[in-house]
């Protein structure tokens, strides 16, 4: 048998135990983990040193030194976070329906744990420890594969996690990194389709296609987030701007970041030249149809590939529509069902563009950014999914869960011959 | 572009249209539907006798003959089961969670359809209406692939389906049977990873293999269902020799039928002598171990390859236990995740049981037939799923659906800079 697969039996196996832990033992379990990240906290800045002096003499850019390196307040919110997620409600137990069917027999959904979880990532090393506490909370065994440049910082936020799984008694193979990172040895991982139950890929587009090409295991993934905000004629035009802001210039990186605005026609010639201005003061520039580009001062024409781009950039794509049904096309068409913003005063039109369009999540009067597990309440967020398939949209820790039946009888039969 | 990828695409676009019918629209299109078979009778029966005709001259089974063969009293039953989807509640535009945030901002979880849905099967004639109802009624587009023994019956079913589709005003392509069945064209399909939302294959063992092992789209899909009753030290024995001749004689062929019994030494001496006459009287040929072999005549021995084998027939495995966690040891060893069965008369023993076992579904005292979307409160099945992602255990048409996020607000922003 190879490392890989013994590695994720192991892991399968410790994942049983994981499933029948108490809430309360979980939450040790994760504060002890936090502890143990402060106790180590020498030790794992000094491998970040190491992986962060490897990433400067191959030259990479200051953006991904920036995500890679930890410091002791850095560490201290990985920690923090560890603590959160202990306070979260535990999915797993969790009765959602019950019913008792007219033979009396009761039917109970009931929720239990994935089983176990390959998260497959990039770079940020506060994602070892923060995957780890949610598949572990949700009840599953979680298998780690980070990247090359933070080998060193995962190795050794793993050695702390897994002191903790050890001293409370637990299989350490419930939390298993993968340190060999060839190419062969993450796509044996991925066809492990009688042990993994769920790979999720964070990182570049790169990455999560790689995955989703090569995975055998189920997915759940998102490529990209080309976010539409749509203004609607009559919209109020002092409310669409802040959404808009807000919307592009917060976090232009993230993914629930604007890259298109469509504006209905009827309201472009006031709205649009404020807008434009708006942008540019915070830097964002701006590629523009024919219309928008004839209301805004020194627009970039809009190309095809624009409408289609994840900018993660300053840059906003911005077109004008005769009528909500073009905007909803045009979202229709390019859009990458991620998150959806119509700024409107009418319920009619708010109630069409929320039915017309799938996405994972449609705002009605409010920003794109609210689109993360956190801000919708979900407590932590472990990805977001864009495949309409088990969780759609920021997925939390009900995610690693899923509902099964429980049904009690007393005797009864279907059809005794 | 391939045929294949326009009648997918034709689908995709089609499913935009179905998945804003109003609850009423759609149940008048599944009435309309029923009564299209009804009227189309002649046609569809005619067209079965080809199908017949051409299977006998190829020489098939008995049980696949009559699995295909239709009459006028079975197409009764088909068009009466699109009048049951028809009454079914509609899963879709349901708010399933509705959470006001600290910001006010209006946090909804909505059922939306999941899109298309490509349906793999075999023999029956009656699957092409049974999931292009369920599909349709989940606001979803359908691609029905079904086998060659059935094309002329599934050919003449989908025109009559399609006429109910045209006349009702909408695009035809919601419904799409795929006729051209070449391997190719069916592994074409299911790379159709941007237009395809979910595959379901429903047949033997051999089918479904061969669907996941070739999907880059995500399938939803069981293999075998090796079911386990576990007999409990101090169990009622009449009520556990009920649920035994339930589970293993009502329906053989049923993959919610039992294949092993096991029990506890405590209960075997008296049990297992009674047990197995019951079986023998209605022709069950017994498996057993060495212990359970001395309690019962005539038995043949069980092997490993029995523990693991869904029989689909009138034979059982018997094994005598010393405990409930070697019984749970045996199923989490052998079983396929499907359904398993406890009769116990100790709470502690039952909940260690439920707890322990992760299968789709888990019976305290019930029988494992009870294992079926009907029997749960499903309304309908369009399958069962030992996939434990989206959907575990049988499928209903909840299960064809996705909750999404509506967030409605009044310009709430995150971060503004």
């Amino acid at each position: 048998m190879s490392d890989i697969k013994s590695l994720a039996l192991a892991c399968r196996d410790a994942a049983q135990a994981v499933a029948q832990l108490s809430t309360e033992a979980k939450n040790a379990l994760l504060q002890a983990m936090a502890q143990a990240l402060l106790d180590d906290a020498d030790a794992i800045l000094a491998a970040n040193a190491r992986d962060i002096a490897a990433a400067e003499t191959k030259g990479i850019g200051s953006a991904m030194a920036d995500r890679l390196r930890l410091d002791p307040q850095r560490l201290g919110g990985i920690a923090d976070a560890l603590r959160e997620v202990a306070s979260l409600p535990d999915p797993v137990g969790l009765v959602t329906r019950r019913e008792t069917r007219p033979n009396r027999i009761v039917v109970e959904r009931v929720r239990v744990p994935l089983g176990v979880i390959a998260m497959i990532y990039e770079a940020r090393p506060n994602v070892t420890a923060d995957a780890a506490a949610l598949c572990l909370k949700a009840g599953n065994g979680v298998i780690l594969r980070g990247g090359s440049e933070a080998i060193h910082s995962n190795t050794a936020i793993a050695a702390s996690l897994k002191r903790a799984l050890r001293e409370a008694g637990l299989p350490e193979a419930a939390l298993t990194l993968v340190e060999d990172l060839r190419r062969e040895t993450i796509l044996e991982l991925l066809q492990l389709t009688d042990i993994v139950d769920l790979a999720i890929p964070r990182g570049g587009e790169g990455l999560i296609r790689f995955v989703a090409e090569h995975a055998r295991v189920p997915v759940i993934k998102h490529y990209k987030g080309v976010c539409h905000q749509y203004v609607d004629a009559g919209a109020d035009e002092v409310l669409a701007l802040r959404l808009l802001v807000d919307g592009k210039v917060s976090r232009p990186s993230a993914c629930n970041s604007l890259e298109t605005l469509l504006v209905h026609r009827d309201i472009a010639d006031g709205f649009l030249p404020k807008a434009a201005q708006a942008l540019r003061e915070r830097g964002v520039e701006i590629r523009a149809d024919e219309r928008a580009a004839a209301l805004v001062a020194d627009a970039k024409p809009a190309t095809e590939d624009d409408y289609a781009a994840e900018f993660l950039d300053l840059i906003i794509a911005v077109r004008v529509v005769d009528s909500l049904d073009e905007a909803i096309d045009h979202i229709r068409r390019y859009g990458s069902d991620h998150t959806e913003v119509i700024v409107t005063r009418d319920d009619a039109h708010a109630r069409k563009f929320v039915e017309s369009l799938r996405s994972a999540v449609v705002m009605v009067n409010a920003s794109s950014r609210f689109s993360d597990g956190g801000e919708l309440g979900l407590g932590a967020e472990i990805g977001i999914s864009t495949t309409r398939l088990h969780s759609y949209g920021p997925m939390g820790l009900e995610a690693l869960t899923v509902e099964r039946f429980v049904v009690r009888g007393e005797g009864q039969t279907r059809n005794i011959p």
